[in-house]
C-alpha cells in the first residue's frame, strides 16, 4: 500500500498549511485510492499552531482563563498531545496582536497570560511544553509570563512590579527563587524561527516594535528597556544572553523563555518534526509532499522544505516540494540537501496580484498533475 | 534502456520547437544517462518546417531557383526525407511575408515559386510531397503555383495570364489539361491548421488580408476575386470547394492545393505524426514529452498536445505536456484524451510581459524537475 506524507508550510497570505493538506489529501485519494496519508500541517509557532499539532497528532484542547495583553481575563487554551504528555501553547492565543486591535501599545501589553498557560499545563502533569512564539502584541521580554509563575521584579526603590514594555527600563533586580517548582519537572521547548538579538538595531524593538504600534520615540524607549532587562537578567542568572539568536523574538519573549523558563529556542520545523516523530513516520512512506510560499536561498537556511528534506535524505525518501515560486539561484543546493523535485503552482503567467486569488485551484491543479505522473506506470 | 520521445510544438513568440527539444534532450541526458531520445520538433507548415522535418528524420536540402513573390528569381529549397521518397516544401520559403518586407501588396504577389518547387520535387522522383502553408504574402488562391505547373488561366477575352490577388476577378476560364503529367504520380499532402473558407467575412481576404498589407477597400477587392476564382474552379472541376474548411488558408492557397494539385488538407500535427511514423516510434518509448504555448479548450480541437495524446493513448503511453500556460476549464478532457500530466513552466508568479524573457530557463527548470521526479520513481 502506498503511503504519502503531506507536510506543507503555509503559503503566507494565500493558503494555510491545513488547507494545503486538505487539498493534497483529496488528490491523493483520487489518484491512489486506498493509499495511506499522514497530514502534518506545519506550525510555525504563531496563531494556529495548536490546531496544527492537533490535526497532525490528534489530542485535545484545554480551556484556561488567563490575562489578555491588558491584564483582563479571557478564555485561552493549550493543546494536549502525546496522550497528555506534551502541551502545546501558542503565545498569540493570549498575547497576540489581533487581541489588541485598536489598542496597540507595546509599552502597556503583557505576556502574563502566557505564563499562566505554561503554569496550567505544567500543573496538569505534562512532561514537556512546546511554546510557539510569534504574532505578539508585546515587548516585555517575557517579564509578564515570568511574573505569572512566581518570578519577582523590583525597581530601584525595592518595590515589586510586573514589568511591561514601558517599564522594563525600571527593573533593578530580579528574584528567580519564587518560580513555581512544578516547572522544574517539565522540559520547555520554544519554537522560534527568527534570529534577532534582544536589543539594538536588529533587536526586538527596532525590528518588530513598529508593527505593534510603536513610533520612533517609543521604539527607542522600548529598546532601552530591553537593554536594561538583559543587564538585570545577566546579574540574576550569571549569563548574558542578549546576543543569542532569537532572544529578540516576539518582543524579546525569546530571551524570557531562556532566562525565566530554562527553555531552549528551536526552529519551528525541527520542533514539528521531532514532535510528530517524523523519522519514524516516513520509514514506510513512498512520497513526502511538502511546500512553502517561496523556495529561495533563504529556504536553504532551515526553512520548512529544507528541514524536511534533510531528514528525508537520511532515509533516502523522495521529497516533492510544491511552491508558490522558486528562485533558480542556489536551487541546486536544495536538491543536494534532499529535495527530489520542485513544482511551482503558477498555472498561467500572471502577476502575484492576480494569481494569489487562484492559489487554491492552482495548488490543486499542480498536486493533481504530480500525482497523475506518479500514478502513471 | 529508457526511451524518451521529445515532440513539442513551439511556444509562439518565445521558444522554437527545436529549442525546446534541445533543452529537454540535455535534461534527459543529465538524469537518464544512456537513455535513448528521439527529437521531433513539430512543424506547423510555416517557416522552419523543412528544417523541423530534417531534424526529426535526417535528410537533405535541395536548392532550386524559383520566382519570389514578385516574379523575381531567388534561391529557394525543399527538403528530402525518407531516403528521397518524400519532399517537404514550406510555402513561406518563396512566397513568405518576410520576403516582401516593405513591398507588401497582396494584389501583386504570387505563389508561382511554390508551383516551381512542387514541380522540381516531383521531377526528382519523390512519391510524396508535403506542402506547408502559412506565413504567406499572397492572396492568389494558388493560381501562380498552378500556372507554374502548366495550368492555364484566361480572361473574358480569351487572353492567357497568370492571376495574382488583384486579377483573380478577371479569370473567365481555367484549363487544367496542361498540368505537368509528373504530378499524377505523386501524392501531395497540404499541412493546414486553420479552417477558414475561401471567401466571405471569415475567408482568406477578410481575415488574413490586412496583415499582408491590404486596406479595407483592397480586402473587398481581393475577396471578390477569390469568390470569382471559386466559381471558375467549380466550372473547371465540377466541384464547389469554397466552403471546405481550410480552403481560405494562406491567401486561399488551400483551395488551390485541392483544385490544382489534387491535394488533401491535413492538420499539421497529423502530417508530422504520419511522416515520422509516430505510432512505430513510440512502441518502445517510456515517456513522450510534448508541449505547447497554451493548453486550453482550443487545444482540444486537434492542436499538437492532443494530437499526440490521442495516438499515444492507443498504445497506453505516457504523455507529459510542458506548457506556457494551462486553462483549467475543460482540462479534464485533455486527460481523457490521453494526456498524462501537464506542467506549466511559470517558475514565479509573473506577468507574461516579464516571464517571456525567462522562457528558456523556466522551461529547463520545469523539464529538469519532471525528470528528477521520474528518475526517483
Amino acid at each position: 500500500m502506498m503511503k504519502f506524507i503531506l507536510i506543507p508550510d503555509s503559503f503566507k497570505g494565500t493558503l494555510s498549511s491545513e488547507q494545503i493538506c486538505e487539498i493534497a489529501k483529496e488528490k491523493v485519494e483520487k489518484h491512489f485510492p486506498g493509499a495511506e496519508t499522514a497530514c502534518v500541517p506545519v506550525a510555525d509557532g504563531g496563531e494556529g499552531s495548536v490546531d496544527a499539532f492537533l490535526t497532525a497528532l490528534g489530542g485535545s484542547k484545554v480551556s484556561v482563563t488567563v490575562k489578555n495583553p491588558y491584564f483582563e481575563d479571557m478564555e485561552s487554551y493549550y493543546g494536549l498531545i502525546h496522550e497528555g504528555k506534551t502541551a502545546v501553547i501558542e503565545m498569540a492565543s493570549c498575547a497576540g496582536l489581533p487581541l489588541v486591535e485598536d489598542r496597540k501599545n507595546p509599552k502597556l501589553t503583557t505576556t502574563y497570560g502566557v505564563g499562566q498557560l505554561i503554569l496550567a499545563a505544567a500543573e496538569s502533569g505534562v512532561e514537556k511544553i512546546i511554546v510557539g512564539l510569534g504574532g505578539s502584541s508585546t515587548n516585555d521580554g517575557g517579564c509578564g509570563a515570568a511574573a505569572a509563575v512566581g518570578i519577582k521584579f523590583y525597581d530601584k526603590d525595592g518595590k515589586e512590579f510586573v514589568p511591561t514594555g514601558g517599564t522594563t527600563a525600571d527593573i533593578a533586580k530580579i528574584d528567580l527563587s519564587g518560580r513555581a517548582k512544578v516547572l522544574d519537572q517539565v522540559e520547555i521547548v520554544t519554537m522560534c524561527d527568527i534570529d534577532n538579538p534582544m536589543y539594538g538595531p536588529t533587536g526586538a524593538s527596532y525590528i518588530f516594535g513598529p508593527q505593534k504600534g510603536a513610533d520612533e520615540a517609543m521604539v527607542e524607549e522600548l529598546d532601552a528597556g530591553i537593554k536594561n532587562l538583559s543587564r538585570v537578567i545577566a546579574e540574576a542568572t550569571g549569563e548574558d544572553i542578549s546576543q543569542v539568536p532569537g532572544t529578540g523574538a516576539a518582543g524579546a519573549m525569546g530571551a524570557g523563555m531562556i532566562a525565566f523558563f530554562g527553555s531552549r529556542l528551536q526552529m519551528g520545523i525541527q520542533t514539528v518534526l521531532d514532535t510528530v516523530n517524523f523519522d519514524e513516520m516516513i520509514k514506510d512512506a513512498d512520497y513526502i509532499i511538502t511546500g512553502e510560499g517561496k523556495l529561495d536561498s533563504q529556504s536553504l537556511r532551515g526553512k520548512v522544505v529544507i528541514g524536511i528534506a534533510e531528514r528525508a535524505k537520511k532515509q533516502n525518501k523522495n521529497v516533492i516540494a510544491v511552491v508558490g515560486g522558486a528562485d533558480d539561484s542556489e536551487i541546486d543546493k536544495a536538491y543536494e540537501m534532499g529535495v527530489t523535485a520542485v513544482f511551482p503552482i503558477n498555472r498561467l503567467p500572471q502577476d502575484f496580484s492576480i494569481s494569489r486569488h487562484h492559489s487554491k485551484e492552482n495548488l490543486g491543479y499542480t498536486v493533481d498533475n504530480i500525482l497523475r505522473l506518479l500514478a502513471a506506470k
